[in-house]
């Protein structure tokens, strides 16, 4: 769930006094997202999100986020677009925290992504990455391999408890990847986080993406990569080659990938894994007493990333060469 | 919050398959309510809110809570209107509970209950009894004054823990309410827990009722002790006489008090402070590991229960005889 503060309705009708978008008419924080407090807003003129950012955001990135929200809804990218303040402002402050006003967008994520959803998946990527192509504003992959050390310090000493031998298989793979990264892989921004709860699709129709709290500078195949880990494997871990296939055939069409991003490719797959593997655990590892938020089980990942260890070539992800 | 049980798409679109209002277009779930899930649901007809009964709420009870909603909002009350599926059925099931679709209602709760919402929520209360009258179910009130000792019994031997002294305080009051526990007062329907996040305001006028999920039989006065605990009193548990006055003379207004009824207002009042100190007492000290819903402080109805057993006659209310 996401709703870590409350608002007053004084608060939050001085709040939107600085916005041309009429009286609020309803007021409701929705159970999703976990990292900021995320209302669903009623106003005269339509339906709206307004997300309160808690700590885990920091402050000085939230130009970029927004900028690029606003920039790829410009570029014909279905995403939530911040609404700006009389003054031209996208970002306010709400109960003492930063806060900012998104379109409402319509559309549901798919609880069991199926192979037509990692189509539809494939191509909106590469619609995104090339759209962000003209974005003046970066911001550094802070999760990218360097990293990930620290994050692994965070939880080494107790990484036993989640499953014994844990710490050992981490240190190997940090050390194999800090010495086979790919650096020079064609750049651009990413999503970085592009889970099933990120899209959202009416029927089969892929009708936006949410979400860009992760967004970065970094390789663009990365975010293929991420996505290979997040939506093409099953419940039981096993990896589903017609999704993986469905997925990277179409962002191909739309972006083709290099021979050298295509080489990459299970490389990055085995980062991404064990990025996602390395922030669950140190999650799972620091639930506050009284927590709200469940955390997601780096088991999943561990499974994960022996996959990807075993990967010779980006053909075993489905890739047609 | 309360999104206890988690839906899939296909799951939903089966269940809205029985309904005419159209297709899904987004469902988010809601951080309000603890006892039940509560989703809002957008379709091609617009917005609903969509609830799932958790094990807290009887299911043999549903079609009294449906069938009241129908009736007032029948009868000029503005509150969640059951939606019927196409077969004429307003409760159906989904994800193995019992769900039903309502309509969505504007407004929001006020945060902070000042004199003119007490105001506006007793003339909305009286009107809401005048129109229950002729509603044709019953329901037994089962938290009322024989409900508490059950309560108290689940809870004694730890009372102390909460407060030093707490279970024979709790002991003596149950002893003196159950001696003087009016029985002849003018019955009808209840809400029985219209606390300010029950009532919606669009600026200073209530905007609607929601969530009859403790709707029930019992005195129609005691509705409005409930109300004087749960907007009366300011966050240092202080009474205040005005928002007292506010809320009893609106109600007088619309529908008279007798004099049986006013009389029996302090008693009545130390009933329901009773009431919420023992269920907040039993959820304050049967919170489960992991639990997603903070329970809410018990101490707050220990203070306004001394405060009533000190009151003489509705005058200290702020009724003026």
């Amino acid at each position: 769930m996401a709703v870590y503060t409350d608002i007053t309705d004084d608060e939050l009708a001085e709040f939107l006094a600085r916005y041309d978008i009429g009286q609020v008419l309803s007021f409701k924080g929705i159970a999703e997202g976990v990292e900021n407090s995320n209302f669903l807003l009623h106003t005269d003129a339509g339906f709206f999100i307004l997300t309160l950012y808690e700590k885990r955001v920091r402050e000085g990135d939230l130009p970029f986020f927004l900028g690029l929200m606003e920039h790829l809804a410009d570029h014909g990218i279905n995403c939530p677009q911040p609404v700006k303040s009389r003054d031209g402002q996208a970002l306010g402050r709400l109960a003492g925290r930063p806060a900012a006003v998104v379109t409402f967008l319509d559309g549901m994520w798919p609880r069991r992504p199926e192979v037509r959803h990692c189509a539809a998946l494939g191509e909106a990527l590469a619609r995104m990455h090339v759209a962000g192509a003209e974005f003046h504003m970066t911001r550094e992959n802070a999760l990218s391999v360097a990293g990930w050390t620290p994050l692994f310090r965070a939880a080494e000493m107790r990484a036993d408890e989640v499953l014994p031998g844990l710490p050992v298989a981490i240190a190997e793979e940090l050390s194999h990847l800090e010495r086979h990264w790919p650096t020079d892989l064609p750049q651009g921004v990413i999503h970085a986080d592009l889970f099933p709860d990120n899209v959202f699709f009416l029927g089969d129709k892929l009708s936006g993406l949410i979400d860009f709290y992760f967004a970065c500078n970094d390789a663009l195949v990365y975010d293929l990569a991420i996505c290979l880990n997040a939506w093409c494997f099953e419940i039981d871990a096993s990896f589903n080659i017609t999704k993986g296939m469905a997925l990277i055939s179409a962002y191909h069409r739309t972006r083709a990938l290099s021979p050298a991003e295509i080489a990459a490719l299970p490389t990055l797959a085995r980062g991404a894994a064990l990025r996602f593997l390395l922030t669950r655990l140190v999650d799972w590892l620091n639930v506050p007493e009284g927590a709200m938020v469940k955390p997601k089980d780096p088991i999943e990942y561990v499974k994960k990333l022996r996959f990807h260890q075993k990967v010779a070539s980006a053909r075993e992800y489905g890739l047609l060469a």
